[in-house]
């Protein structure tokens, strides 16, 4: 089985599409600035969009002075000298706390997601006294936009939300798929023998994964670049989601 | 800064670049290869090595006979169901044991990657009797096929050699880069500032982790492409290694 259909992809970055705000159409978006900067949305691109512009536009985008600090959250901003607003909106967003070492808070958010400051963010958001957070259902702002996308080009294709966390064991951020829809998260090599006929050891790959990581590629940070299409993989097939990646804690080993 | 030179990355699977035997020349191999596809080698390209082939050509394909099984790999194995003699493999290609849970074995290899098995892998490796393990020295081996490359076609290319490892907190494997040559790892955002002025709280990116993600989609795991090549993306320039990637055990929170 071979995974591009013809062994190259292409990785295609949107410019152009504005600042986003709320209530804007991301599909409405993707697809005009796709048409404009001439590559059009064809039926089985993976089209990757950075967390940031749909937590815009999903109201997620939430003033500082929302965010009352509890009594906990002003001791620890005041010893790591962060702003307790922030610490308090990362505490609101997040489940348990994994760990919690100097100015380093990791946290289980609501969706499961294990990453640092459960995924609010401070920089893009249109200045110090606003802060973002990951939108309430990764996976269904995704299928809105990957409907919107057909019903405007009838083209059939997957949506990934990206965004950027750490990891364990290694250095660096690398981007990572918090929502997908119209395809599946893993491509499964189960039963699919080697070039030597043994089954496999490596059983399942996470492409979600990996999309979103190319997509990073060209989109880079700073750069104006919220969506990348992807041309030429042949992603699997079916209605997946990326609840599905999150491993749950008791299969976990390092929770 | 872009990202993508021009917005848009090809990723091209090398295909017809035959099993690969001891002392075969990995540069050779790749120039011929890419010459008989029709893409050539570029300035600029970075190219991906899976491990795979690297290991059988610096003669890390053992027969598993090489490995007389202590008393406690016997009793793990029994208690496991695995070949002792394979579990002896990743006890010798190990520094400690990470995690040991029911027949999942995670520890730290020589060279510092944390991963299963120690990156032992019994699969396309010439049948039940063999096992390939990791490169010695996976930075040199990069180095030494870039330099292979630049020799052959006049082109600066980076190389990342590639392996596919599993995480704590999501499912599924996704490829990263266990050796690095002619690019940095990380891409660097401290300072720059982001859309709206403020200085990002992103700020290096694992971009060597990212290349190995996206040749992933392209290589597949039994496809017999086991190069591939990414035209396109301005790769951070330097003298990098992988060896950069791995985080010091007193840096990690999940040791």
């Amino acid at each position: 089985m071979t995974a591009a259909a013809d062994g190259e992809l292409r990785v295609i970055g949107l410019r152009g599409i504005p600042i986003v705000q709320p209530d804007d159409d991301i599909a409405e978006l993707i697809v005009d600035a796709a048409s404009a900067q001439g590559v059009g949305i064809e039926d089985g691109d993976a089209i990757a969009v950075t967390q940031r512009i749909v937590s815009r536009a999903e109201h997620q985008l939430r003033r500082l002075d929302e965010f009352e600090p509890s009594p906990f959250a002003l001791e620890y901003a005041d010893r790591t000298e962060k702003d307790p607003r922030v610490v308090e909106a990362v505490l609101r967003e997040s489940t348990r706390v994994i760990r919690q070492v100097g100015g380093v808070l990791i946290t289980e958010t609501k969706h499961g997601f294990k990453c640092a400051n459960a995924g609010v963010d401070g920089s893009n958001v249109g200045g110090e006294e606003f802060v973002s957070l990951l939108p309430v259902d990764p996976d269904a702002s995704c299928e809105r936009i990957r409907a919107g996308i057909a019903e405007r080009t009838g083209a059939d294709v997957a949506v990934i939300m990206t965004d950027t966390f750490g990891r364990p064991w290694r250095h660096g951020q690398t981007n990572v798929a918090i929502g997908v829809a119209g395809m599946l998260p893993f491509r499964d090599y189960v039963g699919e023998n080697d070039m030597d006929g043994i089954e496999l050891r490596v059983t399942t790959i996470c492409v979600a994964d990996q999309i979103a990581g190319t997509a990073e590629l060209v989109m880079g940070k700073s750069d104006g670049v919220p969506v990348a299409i992807m041309r030429g993989y042949d992603y699997p097939r079916g209605n997946g989601s990326a609840s599905e990646i999150v491993r749950e804690m008791e299969l976990d080993l390092f929770p």
